[in-house]
Protein backbone atom coordinates (compact mmCIF):
# COMPACT_ATOMS: atom_id res chain seq x y z
CA UNK A 1 0.00 0.00 0.00
CA UNK A 2 1.53 3.24 -1.08
CA UNK A 3 1.76 5.57 1.98
CA UNK A 4 2.33 9.48 0.82
CA UNK A 5 2.15 10.73 4.09
CA UNK A 6 5.25 12.78 3.66
CA UNK A 7 6.73 12.80 -0.17
CA UNK A 8 9.69 14.02 -0.83
CA UNK A 9 10.24 15.59 -4.54
CA UNK A 10 13.80 16.02 -5.23
CA UNK A 11 15.68 19.21 -6.84
CA UNK A 12 19.32 19.50 -6.78
CA UNK A 13 19.33 23.48 -7.13
CA UNK A 14 18.29 23.71 -3.74
CA UNK A 15 21.34 21.39 -2.04
CA UNK A 16 23.07 24.29 -1.14
CA UNK A 17 26.44 22.03 -2.38
CA UNK A 18 25.24 19.45 -0.11
CA UNK A 19 24.55 15.96 -1.52
CA UNK A 20 21.63 14.55 -2.48
CA UNK A 21 21.39 11.22 -1.70
CA UNK A 22 22.40 12.56 2.24
CA UNK A 23 19.88 15.33 2.16
CA UNK A 24 17.05 11.91 0.97
CA UNK A 25 18.82 9.71 3.47
CA UNK A 26 18.31 11.82 6.39
CA UNK A 27 15.05 13.19 5.28
CA UNK A 28 13.54 9.50 5.05
CA UNK A 29 15.56 8.20 8.51
CA UNK A 30 12.74 11.60 9.91
CA UNK A 31 9.59 9.75 8.41
CA UNK A 32 9.34 10.24 4.75
CA UNK A 33 7.56 7.68 3.10
CA UNK A 34 7.82 8.21 -1.05
CA UNK A 35 10.45 10.03 -2.95
CA UNK A 36 10.78 11.33 -6.35
CA UNK A 37 13.67 12.19 -8.56
CA UNK A 38 13.00 15.26 -10.87
CA UNK A 39 16.23 16.15 -13.02
CA UNK A 40 15.53 18.59 -15.40
CA UNK A 41 18.28 19.80 -16.77
CA UNK A 42 20.67 16.43 -16.40
CA UNK A 43 21.61 14.05 -19.74
CA UNK A 44 20.22 10.68 -19.36
CA UNK A 45 22.99 9.50 -17.92
CA UNK A 46 23.59 11.43 -15.06
CA UNK A 47 19.87 10.82 -14.15
CA UNK A 48 20.57 7.79 -14.45
CA UNK A 49 23.28 7.60 -12.05
CA UNK A 50 21.08 10.21 -9.43
CA UNK A 51 18.68 6.93 -9.72
CA UNK A 52 21.06 4.52 -9.12
CA UNK A 53 22.38 6.54 -6.11
CA UNK A 54 18.99 6.91 -4.47
CA UNK A 55 17.91 3.41 -5.43
CA UNK A 56 20.68 2.52 -3.08
CA UNK A 57 19.38 4.29 -0.35
CA UNK A 58 16.03 3.29 -0.63
CA UNK A 59 16.69 -0.18 -1.15
CA UNK A 60 16.84 -1.42 2.24
CA UNK A 61 13.25 0.78 3.50
CA UNK A 62 9.82 0.00 2.19
CA UNK A 63 9.87 3.92 0.60
CA UNK A 64 9.59 3.66 -2.80
CA UNK A 65 11.44 5.88 -5.47
CA UNK A 66 9.52 7.33 -7.95
CA UNK A 67 11.05 8.64 -11.22
CA UNK A 68 9.76 11.91 -12.75
CA UNK A 69 8.90 11.61 -16.33
CA UNK A 70 11.31 9.15 -17.77
CA UNK A 71 9.68 5.41 -17.59
CA UNK A 72 12.69 4.43 -19.20
CA UNK A 73 15.10 5.63 -16.89
CA UNK A 74 12.65 4.31 -14.24
CA UNK A 75 12.79 0.60 -15.39
CA UNK A 76 16.91 1.05 -15.71
CA UNK A 77 17.21 2.16 -11.94
CA UNK A 78 14.65 -0.01 -10.45
CA UNK A 79 12.42 2.02 -9.28
CA UNK A 80 8.81 1.82 -8.40
CA UNK A 81 7.03 4.04 -9.93
CA UNK A 82 7.21 6.84 -12.49
CA UNK A 83 5.53 10.73 -12.16
CA UNK A 84 3.72 11.66 -15.28
CA UNK A 85 2.98 15.36 -16.05
CA UNK A 86 0.38 16.56 -18.22
CA UNK A 87 3.09 16.86 -20.65
CA UNK A 88 4.68 13.52 -20.52
CA UNK A 89 3.97 10.34 -21.56
CA UNK A 90 0.05 8.74 -20.93
CA UNK A 91 -0.76 6.77 -18.23
CA UNK A 92 -1.88 4.23 -21.07
CA UNK A 93 0.88 4.22 -22.67
CA UNK A 94 3.26 4.41 -19.77
CA UNK A 95 0.90 1.44 -18.16
CA UNK A 96 1.74 -0.67 -21.55
CA UNK A 97 5.79 -0.04 -21.43
CA UNK A 98 5.96 -1.23 -17.34
CA UNK A 99 3.12 -2.68 -16.25
CA UNK A 100 4.29 -3.10 -12.80
CA UNK A 101 4.96 0.53 -12.03
CA UNK A 102 3.37 2.66 -9.81
CA UNK A 103 2.04 5.64 -12.00
CA UNK A 104 1.35 9.47 -10.37
CA UNK A 105 0.16 11.80 -12.29
CA UNK A 106 0.03 15.84 -11.26
CA UNK A 107 -3.33 17.27 -11.97
CA UNK A 108 -4.14 20.60 -11.80
CA UNK A 109 -7.88 20.87 -11.77
CA UNK A 110 -11.22 18.52 -11.28
CA UNK A 111 -11.05 17.43 -14.98
CA UNK A 112 -7.29 16.33 -15.19
CA UNK A 113 -7.98 14.30 -11.92
CA UNK A 114 -11.32 12.62 -13.31
CA UNK A 115 -8.97 11.63 -16.52
CA UNK A 116 -6.50 10.65 -14.42
CA UNK A 117 -8.60 8.25 -12.28
CA UNK A 118 -10.24 6.95 -15.84
CA UNK A 119 -7.13 6.35 -17.38
CA UNK A 120 -5.63 4.37 -14.30
CA UNK A 121 -3.28 6.39 -12.36
CA UNK A 122 -2.29 4.70 -9.03
CA UNK A 123 -2.42 8.25 -6.95
CA UNK A 124 -2.21 12.26 -8.33
CA UNK A 125 -0.05 14.60 -7.22
CA UNK A 126 -2.87 17.97 -6.75
CA UNK A 127 -0.60 21.41 -7.42
CA UNK A 128 -0.19 24.05 -6.69
CA UNK A 129 -2.02 23.99 -3.32
CA UNK A 130 -0.51 27.33 -2.30
CA UNK A 131 1.41 29.57 -4.59
CA UNK A 132 5.06 29.49 -4.59
CA UNK A 133 7.49 32.32 -5.02
CA UNK A 134 10.55 30.01 -7.09
CA UNK A 135 7.61 28.67 -9.31
CA UNK A 136 5.85 31.18 -11.10
CA UNK A 137 4.70 28.83 -14.38
CA UNK A 138 2.08 27.26 -12.49
CA UNK A 139 -1.61 27.32 -12.75
CA UNK A 140 -3.54 29.05 -10.48
CA UNK A 141 -3.19 28.03 -7.05
CA UNK A 142 -5.94 25.50 -5.91
CA UNK A 143 -6.40 26.44 -2.52
CA UNK A 144 -7.71 24.43 0.11
CA UNK A 145 -11.46 24.50 -1.17
CA UNK A 146 -9.52 23.29 -4.28
CA UNK A 147 -8.24 20.33 -2.74
CA UNK A 148 -11.56 19.26 -1.23
CA UNK A 149 -13.42 19.58 -4.98
CA UNK A 150 -11.19 17.22 -6.26
CA UNK A 151 -11.38 14.88 -3.04
CA UNK A 152 -15.09 14.74 -3.89
CA UNK A 153 -14.54 13.83 -7.26
CA UNK A 154 -12.02 11.13 -7.64
CA UNK A 155 -11.67 8.20 -4.89
CA UNK A 156 -7.49 8.15 -6.09
CA UNK A 157 -4.67 8.39 -3.37
CA UNK A 158 -3.92 12.65 -3.37
CA UNK A 159 -1.14 14.20 -2.34
CA UNK A 160 -0.81 17.65 -2.55
CA UNK A 161 2.33 19.85 -3.76
CA UNK A 162 3.09 23.80 -4.27
CA UNK A 163 4.25 25.83 -0.84
CA UNK A 164 3.63 23.30 1.51
CA UNK A 165 5.68 23.45 4.93
CA UNK A 166 4.91 23.10 8.77
CA UNK A 167 2.79 25.92 8.92
CA UNK A 168 0.13 25.04 6.46
CA UNK A 169 0.50 21.24 5.82
CA UNK A 170 -2.29 19.80 8.73
CA UNK A 171 -4.80 22.31 6.70
CA UNK A 172 -3.51 20.45 3.27
CA UNK A 173 -4.70 17.12 4.92
CA UNK A 174 -7.93 17.83 7.06
CA UNK A 175 -8.98 19.59 3.33
CA UNK A 176 -8.92 16.18 1.72
CA UNK A 177 -5.10 15.38 1.11
CA UNK A 178 -3.63 11.90 1.83
CA UNK A 179 -0.02 13.26 2.54
CA UNK A 180 1.83 16.38 1.39
CA UNK A 181 4.84 16.59 -1.38
CA UNK A 182 7.10 18.89 -0.64
CA UNK A 183 10.19 19.81 -2.07
CA UNK A 184 12.17 22.97 -0.54
CA UNK A 185 10.71 22.46 3.54
CA UNK A 186 12.98 19.28 2.82
CA UNK A 187 15.85 19.65 0.06
CA UNK A 188 16.41 23.11 1.66
CA UNK A 189 16.44 22.32 4.75
CA UNK A 190 19.37 23.37 7.60
CA UNK A 191 18.29 19.88 9.51
CA UNK A 192 16.37 17.49 6.94
CA UNK A 193 15.83 14.96 9.46
CA UNK A 194 14.47 16.99 12.31
CA UNK A 195 12.36 18.88 8.94
CA UNK A 196 11.16 15.70 8.04
CA UNK A 197 9.90 14.24 11.36
CA UNK A 198 8.25 17.48 12.21
CA UNK A 199 6.35 17.62 9.10
CA UNK A 200 5.49 13.70 9.76
CA UNK A 201 4.10 14.59 13.02
CA UNK A 202 2.29 17.15 12.06
CA UNK A 203 0.14 14.74 9.13
CA UNK A 204 -0.18 12.16 11.04
CA UNK A 205 -2.23 14.36 13.95
CA UNK A 206 -4.34 15.74 10.93
CA UNK A 207 -5.39 12.25 9.81
CA UNK A 208 -6.04 11.46 13.09
CA UNK A 209 -8.35 14.36 13.64
CA UNK A 210 -9.89 14.18 10.00
CA UNK B 1 19.55 -5.55 -43.26
CA UNK B 2 20.38 -1.51 -41.76
CA UNK B 3 21.12 0.61 -44.79
CA UNK B 4 23.06 3.89 -43.32
CA UNK B 5 23.96 4.79 -46.91
CA UNK B 6 21.69 8.08 -46.41
CA UNK B 7 20.76 8.47 -42.97
CA UNK B 8 18.73 11.84 -41.81
CA UNK B 9 18.90 13.08 -38.53
CA UNK B 10 15.95 15.47 -38.07
CA UNK B 11 16.17 18.98 -36.46
CA UNK B 12 12.80 21.19 -36.23
CA UNK B 13 15.00 24.16 -35.92
CA UNK B 14 16.11 24.39 -39.32
CA UNK B 15 12.63 23.49 -41.17
CA UNK B 16 11.81 27.64 -41.62
CA UNK B 17 8.33 27.08 -41.09
CA UNK B 18 7.78 23.63 -42.88
CA UNK B 19 6.08 20.85 -41.70
CA UNK B 20 8.63 18.02 -40.14
CA UNK B 21 6.77 15.46 -41.83
CA UNK B 22 6.60 16.80 -44.87
CA UNK B 23 10.34 17.48 -45.29
CA UNK B 24 10.97 14.13 -44.04
CA UNK B 25 8.53 12.70 -46.21
CA UNK B 26 9.74 14.20 -49.22
CA UNK B 27 13.27 13.28 -48.24
CA UNK B 28 12.37 9.38 -47.81
CA UNK B 29 10.95 9.76 -51.81
CA UNK B 30 14.51 11.04 -52.75
CA UNK B 31 16.36 8.44 -51.35
CA UNK B 32 16.79 8.31 -47.22
CA UNK B 33 17.60 5.54 -46.07
CA UNK B 34 17.60 5.73 -42.18
CA UNK B 35 16.00 9.15 -40.11
CA UNK B 36 16.51 9.72 -36.67
CA UNK B 37 14.41 11.74 -34.64
CA UNK B 38 15.99 14.18 -32.27
CA UNK B 39 14.36 16.44 -29.80
CA UNK B 40 16.55 18.24 -27.52
CA UNK B 41 13.78 20.72 -26.60
CA UNK B 42 10.08 19.65 -26.31
CA UNK B 43 7.88 17.88 -24.14
CA UNK B 44 7.94 13.83 -23.83
CA UNK B 45 4.40 14.37 -25.25
CA UNK B 46 5.44 16.26 -28.29
CA UNK B 47 8.18 14.39 -28.71
CA UNK B 48 6.06 10.85 -29.03
CA UNK B 49 3.20 13.30 -30.93
CA UNK B 50 6.47 13.97 -33.32
CA UNK B 51 7.60 10.12 -33.40
CA UNK B 52 4.17 9.17 -34.13
CA UNK B 53 4.03 11.23 -37.32
CA UNK B 54 7.37 10.04 -38.42
CA UNK B 55 6.28 6.29 -37.97
CA UNK B 56 2.83 6.73 -39.95
CA UNK B 57 5.06 8.27 -42.60
CA UNK B 58 7.51 5.57 -42.46
CA UNK B 59 5.18 2.83 -41.77
CA UNK B 60 4.67 2.06 -45.65
CA UNK B 61 8.35 1.83 -46.20
CA UNK B 62 11.65 -0.07 -45.52
CA UNK B 63 13.42 3.08 -44.11
CA UNK B 64 13.78 2.66 -40.15
CA UNK B 65 13.23 5.29 -37.53
CA UNK B 66 15.65 5.54 -35.20
CA UNK B 67 14.83 8.04 -31.96
CA UNK B 68 17.55 9.84 -30.32
CA UNK B 69 18.27 9.25 -26.69
CA UNK B 70 14.72 8.48 -25.34
CA UNK B 71 13.94 4.25 -25.43
CA UNK B 72 10.67 4.47 -23.56
CA UNK B 73 9.65 7.08 -26.76
CA UNK B 74 10.99 4.38 -28.80
CA UNK B 75 9.22 2.15 -27.45
CA UNK B 76 5.96 3.97 -27.76
CA UNK B 77 6.21 5.25 -31.26
CA UNK B 78 7.23 1.91 -32.00
CA UNK B 79 10.60 2.94 -33.67
CA UNK B 80 12.97 0.29 -34.94
CA UNK B 81 15.73 1.91 -32.91
CA UNK B 82 17.14 4.10 -30.56
CA UNK B 83 20.39 6.50 -31.04
CA UNK B 84 22.42 6.82 -27.88
CA UNK B 85 24.79 9.43 -27.25
CA UNK B 86 27.90 9.05 -25.18
CA UNK B 87 25.66 11.15 -22.25
CA UNK B 88 23.05 8.71 -23.22
CA UNK B 89 21.45 5.38 -21.89
CA UNK B 90 24.33 2.84 -21.57
CA UNK B 91 24.12 0.11 -24.71
CA UNK B 92 23.77 -2.60 -21.94
CA UNK B 93 20.70 -0.95 -20.00
CA UNK B 94 19.39 -0.12 -23.47
CA UNK B 95 19.71 -3.25 -24.81
CA UNK B 96 17.65 -5.21 -21.49
CA UNK B 97 14.81 -2.50 -21.52
CA UNK B 98 14.42 -3.19 -25.75
CA UNK B 99 16.51 -6.40 -27.00
CA UNK B 100 14.49 -5.83 -30.61
CA UNK B 101 15.79 -2.27 -30.85
CA UNK B 102 18.70 -1.29 -33.38
CA UNK B 103 20.79 0.58 -31.17
CA UNK B 104 23.15 3.15 -32.78
CA UNK B 105 25.94 4.94 -30.50
CA UNK B 106 27.67 8.31 -31.32
CA UNK B 107 31.22 8.09 -30.86
CA UNK B 108 33.91 10.81 -31.40
CA UNK B 109 37.38 8.38 -31.54
CA UNK B 110 38.78 4.80 -31.63
CA UNK B 111 38.67 3.90 -28.38
CA UNK B 112 34.88 4.84 -28.17
CA UNK B 113 34.08 2.96 -31.50
CA UNK B 114 35.71 -0.43 -29.77
CA UNK B 115 33.98 0.29 -26.76
CA UNK B 116 30.49 0.68 -28.86
CA UNK B 117 31.72 -2.88 -30.38
CA UNK B 118 32.81 -4.54 -27.70
CA UNK B 119 28.99 -3.28 -25.89
CA UNK B 120 26.96 -4.65 -29.28
CA UNK B 121 26.00 -1.53 -30.70
CA UNK B 122 24.07 -2.40 -34.01
CA UNK B 123 25.94 0.73 -35.69
CA UNK B 124 27.94 4.16 -35.01
CA UNK B 125 27.92 7.26 -35.74
CA UNK B 126 31.50 8.87 -36.01
CA UNK B 127 31.51 12.90 -36.02
CA UNK B 128 32.22 15.16 -36.05
CA UNK B 129 33.43 14.77 -39.58
CA UNK B 130 33.78 17.92 -40.40
CA UNK B 131 33.01 21.09 -38.55
CA UNK B 132 30.07 23.26 -38.77
CA UNK B 133 29.74 26.66 -37.50
CA UNK B 134 26.21 25.73 -35.85
CA UNK B 135 27.80 22.74 -33.75
CA UNK B 136 30.52 24.36 -31.35
CA UNK B 137 30.26 22.17 -28.40
CA UNK B 138 31.44 19.11 -30.18
CA UNK B 139 35.10 17.49 -30.39
CA UNK B 140 38.20 18.29 -32.85
CA UNK B 141 36.90 17.27 -36.26
CA UNK B 142 37.84 13.59 -37.32
CA UNK B 143 38.70 14.74 -40.88
CA UNK B 144 39.09 12.06 -43.83
CA UNK B 145 42.18 10.71 -41.13
CA UNK B 146 40.36 10.05 -38.43
CA UNK B 147 37.30 8.27 -40.74
CA UNK B 148 39.82 5.80 -41.70
CA UNK B 149 41.39 5.33 -38.58
CA UNK B 150 37.91 4.33 -36.67
CA UNK B 151 36.93 1.96 -40.13
CA UNK B 152 40.37 0.28 -39.52
CA UNK B 153 39.27 -0.22 -35.79
CA UNK B 154 35.95 -1.85 -35.95
CA UNK B 155 34.01 -4.03 -38.18
CA UNK B 156 30.84 -2.09 -36.51
CA UNK B 157 28.42 -0.51 -39.86
CA UNK B 158 29.25 3.22 -39.31
CA UNK B 159 27.89 6.45 -40.75
CA UNK B 160 29.90 9.79 -40.49
CA UNK B 161 27.87 13.40 -39.46
CA UNK B 162 29.12 16.26 -38.97
CA UNK B 163 29.04 19.33 -42.02
CA UNK B 164 28.43 16.42 -44.90
CA UNK B 165 27.10 18.02 -48.00
CA UNK B 166 27.36 17.13 -51.93
CA UNK B 167 30.50 18.60 -51.97
CA UNK B 168 32.40 16.14 -49.29
CA UNK B 169 29.91 12.89 -49.21
CA UNK B 170 32.12 11.17 -51.83
CA UNK B 171 35.09 11.45 -49.87
CA UNK B 172 33.44 10.71 -46.57
CA UNK B 173 32.84 7.24 -48.32
CA UNK B 174 35.97 6.39 -49.67
CA UNK B 175 37.73 6.95 -46.37
CA UNK B 176 35.56 3.86 -45.10
CA UNK B 177 31.57 5.34 -43.64
CA UNK B 178 28.90 3.14 -45.19
CA UNK B 179 26.92 6.11 -45.29
CA UNK B 180 26.41 9.72 -44.69
CA UNK B 181 24.55 11.34 -41.68
CA UNK B 182 23.35 15.00 -42.81
CA UNK B 183 21.03 17.15 -40.68
CA UNK B 184 20.98 20.91 -42.63
CA UNK B 185 21.73 19.71 -45.89
CA UNK B 186 17.94 17.95 -46.28
CA UNK B 187 15.92 19.81 -43.12
CA UNK B 188 17.05 23.16 -44.45
CA UNK B 189 17.35 22.07 -48.32
CA UNK B 190 14.70 24.29 -50.65
CA UNK B 191 13.82 21.07 -51.83
CA UNK B 192 14.82 17.97 -50.41
CA UNK B 193 13.40 15.80 -52.52
CA UNK B 194 15.97 16.68 -54.77
CA UNK B 195 18.59 16.94 -52.48
CA UNK B 196 18.07 13.88 -51.51
CA UNK B 197 18.81 12.37 -54.96
CA UNK B 198 21.50 13.82 -55.47
CA UNK B 199 23.08 13.06 -52.13
CA UNK B 200 22.10 9.27 -52.14
CA UNK B 201 23.42 9.10 -56.15
CA UNK B 202 27.01 10.52 -54.66
CA UNK B 203 26.72 7.97 -52.06
CA UNK B 204 26.34 4.63 -54.08
CA UNK B 205 28.87 5.76 -57.02
CA UNK B 206 31.03 6.56 -53.90
CA UNK B 207 30.53 3.51 -52.56
CA UNK B 208 30.47 1.60 -55.90
CA UNK B 209 34.38 3.18 -56.51
CA UNK B 210 35.18 2.07 -53.26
Amino acid sequence: MLDLSLYLVTDRGLTQGRSLTDIVGHAIKGGVTCVQLREKNCSTREFIAQGKALRTILHTTAVPLIINDRVDIALVVGAQGVHLGQKDMSILDARNLAPHLIIGVSVENVDQALKAQAQGADYIGISPVFLTPTKTDTAQALGLAGITAIRQAVTLPMVGIGGIDAHNAAQVVQAGCDGIAVVSALMAAHNPFQAAQELKNIVHLAKEKS
